[in-house]
């Protein structure tokens, strides 16, 4: 019995950009051909797949005619039992989205992008997507004198306002979801992290319908704490779907395999997933690197699954062992649960306490001894000594 | 005429703590005495400043009896006519707080940390001060394994609602202010951008009561680009207050001179305030260098103010400037500002536009002509040779 | 009259990639059409420009047959005067440099690569090239199973040595400029900053033979100060060519304009390079943003060479301001040149001085003052108040 | 039987510094009160370390008298066995050191620095340490008008070529191994990198008496990858020394426990240190964290050996498992030890090659299996199935 293979009920996503992708890099020229989305479908459900999801473009890598690119897709959809639960728009590569889609300067642009978006949101209705990202790539500037930041916000929520509406108007059951990224195709991008973006959802006219898509990668650019981020999202109720990857800190966009950045941090996020309520698709937003041939990318695809349900078993460890959770009642993580106002107690009451915060000072937290135990599970040590 | 000599109607407040900061790092011991808060109050009113504001433990600097020095402080005021515009708690300090305040896994501490704020808050209300702040700088982990990080942002939540009602409770005209910052001396801090306490804010019983500080420094600690932080701050009738001062990127938390780490973002700081709807103290949160003595550390505090002012002048004369309006113009920057979707018109309508993408692909942006623009108002060399 | 009109006596150059940049980046298509070798030399010497610098792919931009494109290009250069005062070898657009050039694991990689400089080193020595750059971008890594450094250090070493070799036996002119980048579009490259390549060439049968090339944007991508580097690269006698161009902290290559980054460090870059004894080329290693259109890349192009002019100018004025002087003396700067061991005194004389550390701790360095000074010539406000 | 108790022969080492750590940080006072050296030797000693290394200032953390001090430190070595393998000096804490020691711009100041070294390396040799490390935390600026870094690196190669004489005169076998950090405690320090000390090193008077104690967190304070780092110093037979801690990217010095930040660079370093010929010391160079008690002190200490010898099995299990081989030589990684002249061959003779680019560019590097196989050796899923 092997507990690391795949199966649907993982509900493990790829998108087709991402095996797909052919490795054209700032430096270089792709060092992969074109990948059929059809091969695409197949090979990950040879592997254990749930489901892809795709932009717009993405149908298109080998045959030009939409129509026939959107039957051959849904035919190997059939035949596979593969789903789509989520799809999205490229908003990017075309030159035209150069200064931005939703916050371009160019009012015509503006008006494409929403177009662009509206079309695809009937293929992805169609193909069953219960889910729709919004990454805007383009949406952001170099120069501060060049983007009035208030009013592309201002044009941002315009366009997640109309795109709402039409998806109330045609019926479709579609959430949208935005993916934060801090820079990188422009040297700022608007809704840099999870918070920005969480802030932003607040002001639109349908917060309810728009969430997050958040991507290890992209917080991690920041050099801000994925995990935490991510419980933050849950804690607004907003983690709609999650973008899987890696990174090694503040630099370009590497997304490396799942586990092949910071493992420990990986380790932390299979965790929260698992035990903290998220139950939307593990979506693998991957891109085999540009080392590697045309059957090295199958072998990268498997290894961000196989990645995550290590994690889960080592995960599920950690929670079960009574030395762990010995440790983290003498570390007082649970007693953060506990409310600082007692039942029925007032401001008056609580000011009337008395306490020594010197005395109160001296007590320790233990986390060491914590955080060596979640490392051991990690390292695969812990059941090897009878401990 | 000078132009830049600083006066309180340019409503320039300081920090006690940052003139009086005694130059201990992680490194190294003090290389300055105490300094007295009445002699802070006085240099700093001779200097042209506003206003000073506090941490409830900065107070004691030199007097070790609150109320002596309490009543030292407020004579001060009073002979100067500085003013009080904002005051804050020290939940940081004290070893009581190590593993935070409101969020520490030990409820007695966060039941301390919260009467430690609403002692002072009385004093705050006291002195004038209409804007509370709280940086949480030791809410956070090392650890994903030692904080449950829902469970801390529910306390966080809780503490702000109860000091909410405190402050309805007691009639004081204050409004709170978070003061984001991703790490240091944490690990991780919660709230660690402008947009995670943005977010934040819209769960609380009364929202309308709390915004932000955001500072200079804590935002491109995480590479982020602080104008378009502000400036969605503002877009959202957050920004509350804000701490000025230096940075030169993700590193340690360096709270340079204003101006002294990335002066044309500054510059376009200054602008964004000027022009754009903030009416609130500048307030510098910076330190002196360790290298300097008792008397260059009031020439770095009017360092930070005469900067401001050149700025100040730079922006206006940039936004007055023909040929910036002109640029701003052929870069469509003004255009953004027009809707989207026209008045009256459907999606129906939109969805029927005709346009060339490749077309339009071709219309340059112009940005290169404008941020030089920009930046030679910044050198000071546009009024130089009558262009 | 108008001091800041480039002339060739300035000695800037261009290379043929950045004006000719097509704007194709990890998320985009090319946004501008392909640039005419020739055009650009005659564009750029009518801007003022001193030279062109040149891959070997780069002249094939329009012209696919390498002798016609070779002698429209020294037509140009006849024709207005241009120089190409250094070259450099593409190792890195094409696929087969994925894993590397020099230190590639396909050792008929590495041996391709070596022939690929052999070649275009003759053209840049028949073109008058003094100076051949080395960009290892390929040589690295995204995981640290994937390559033995020591062996590849070991493979970069005999690259160098073979590339010295040859010139030596061909009789050339030609000094090797390595340029060192810590990431993009590998995951860590070899040899990621200055001092690594320093320290590397050491290791060579030809060491004299070797120098640097540094970029502004390639060390402040590892947070590291550029002229902290520069200074040392000049203090080992290694400074023999430089890339000029602006960055933005911790993230992708952005290869803005020069001073269109830091601009406090650009002032004092420019200070050191025309203070320090570096008499090579201004080199632009820059990119026309991708929202420009053909007609703003020179717009760019211009901004560059006008703005180190600017810069030029103030640090000229920063350098003879009597008030600057005295500062410089206040913080003892000028101290730090007289050797810490008078002549002729022992180890036993200096051990048996007298010294009070705690008196000598009272001593402040006043930079708060000296800097305020270089940041207000470099805001163009000195000139302004007879001070 | 367990594999991960420590014995002095795995020759793991400690800093007085690291256990002593009182928890004092920027922001906050100290946590945990003084820890007697003599108590530190046998907790260490107890704990199965080999060893302590101390500033001199160190020891006079609970016994002020000197003499004192030495002799309770030495009798403790004595009763444990424990060695003093390296010694080093504080240059760093002392007020007089504000703007740097072998570099302050006080010629005074230098002299004393080199004082204050000379005796501790009196105390060092008589205690038997072979190397003398040199962190320069305060060799360095905030601002670039303070410090001339050119005159700055002549005084640094003046103190170490001095103290090199110092120990030539006094034979002692003593190596001076150089500690590089890009910034903190100063805004940015000279010889940030390895590579900039490495640099550096070749200049001096005695070069061969000098290497380096690179740092985990230090360069990856810079976004370097450190296992690059250390190959290079091995390269160039400089790794005199080595500082284990861990880090999370570039922010402040977080010191954590080895293991607990990257943990996968950790096991790619534990494979070179154990399998690239370093046969100093492993020194832990790390602060138990500001939350923990006096007791947690020890449980993190424990905590630094126990993950050392869990990598160093797991490095030895991934270079003896079979498929892992067979992925190296799929990946050509042997391949780079080959020199890629042929023996005999000329460079004509290369030159002459025929070789089809477009061919080899097929090749696939297959690094996507070989990462995943060390990844599962780290998780410890390996030895799990048979495979």
């Amino acid at each position: 019995m092997n507990a690391f293979i795949p199966t649907p009920g993982d509900r493990f996503t790829f998108g087709l950009w991402t095996v797909g992708w052919q490795a054209r890099d700032p430096f270089g020229d792709a060092t992969r051909p074109p990948l059929d989305p059809v091969e695409t479908v197949h090979r990950l459900a040879e592997l254990g797949a749930y489901g892809v999801t795709f932009h717009d473009d993405d149908l298109l890598a080998v045959e030009p005619d939409r129509e026939r690119a959107i039957a051959a897709f849904r035919k190997a959809l059939d035949e596979t039992g593969m789903k789509v639960p989520m799809a999205t728009t490229n908003l990017f590569t075309h030159p035209v989205f150069r200064d931005g889609a939703f916050t371009s300067n160019d009012r015509d642009v503006r008006r494409h992008a929403i177009r662009k978006v509206m079309r695809n949101l009937d293929l992805a209705a169609s193909l069953g997507a219960r889910t729709y990202v919004c990454w805007g790539g383009r949406e952001g500037a170099e120069s501060d004198a060049a983007k009035d930041v208030r009013s592309a916000l201002a044009r941002y929520k315009e366009a997640l306002d109309l795109l709402s509406q039409y998806v109330l108007e045609q019926g479709y059951e579609i959430r949208f979801a935005i993916e934060p990224k801090p820079n990188e195709p422009r040297g700022d991008i608007l809704l840099p992290t999870i918070g920005h973006a969480l802030a932003f959802i607040n002001e639109l006219e349908h917060p309810e319908m728009v969430g997050l898509n958040p991507e290890v990668g992209h917080e991690q650019m920041a050099g801000l704490n994925f995990v935490h981020g991510v419980a933050q999202a849950l804690w607004h109720g907003k983690l709609f779907h999650i973008d899987l990857n890696g990174q090694h800190g503040p630099k370009y966009d590497q997304d490396l395999v799942f586990g092949h950045g910071d493992v420990q941090s990986a380790f932390f996020l299979v965790d929260l997933l698992e035990h903290g309520g998220y139950d939307g698709p593990r979506h693998f937003d991957y891109k085999p690197p540009r080392t590697e041939d045309p059957e090295d990318v199958w072998v990268s695809a498997a290894a961000n699954m196989r990645t995550y349900l290590i994690l889960r078993e080592k995960a599920r460890a950690f929670r079960a062992d009574p030395e762990v959770q010995e440790a983290l009642r003498a570390s007082r993580v649970d007693e953060l649960a506990v409310p600082t106002l007692a039942p029925g107690e007032t401001l008056a009451g609580l000011a009337a306490d008395q306490f020594d915060p010197d005395a109160a000072a001296r007590r320790g937290y233990h986390y060491s001894h914590l955080s060596q135990l979640a490392l051991e599970h990690l390292l695969g040590v812990r059941d090897r000594e009878g401990r």
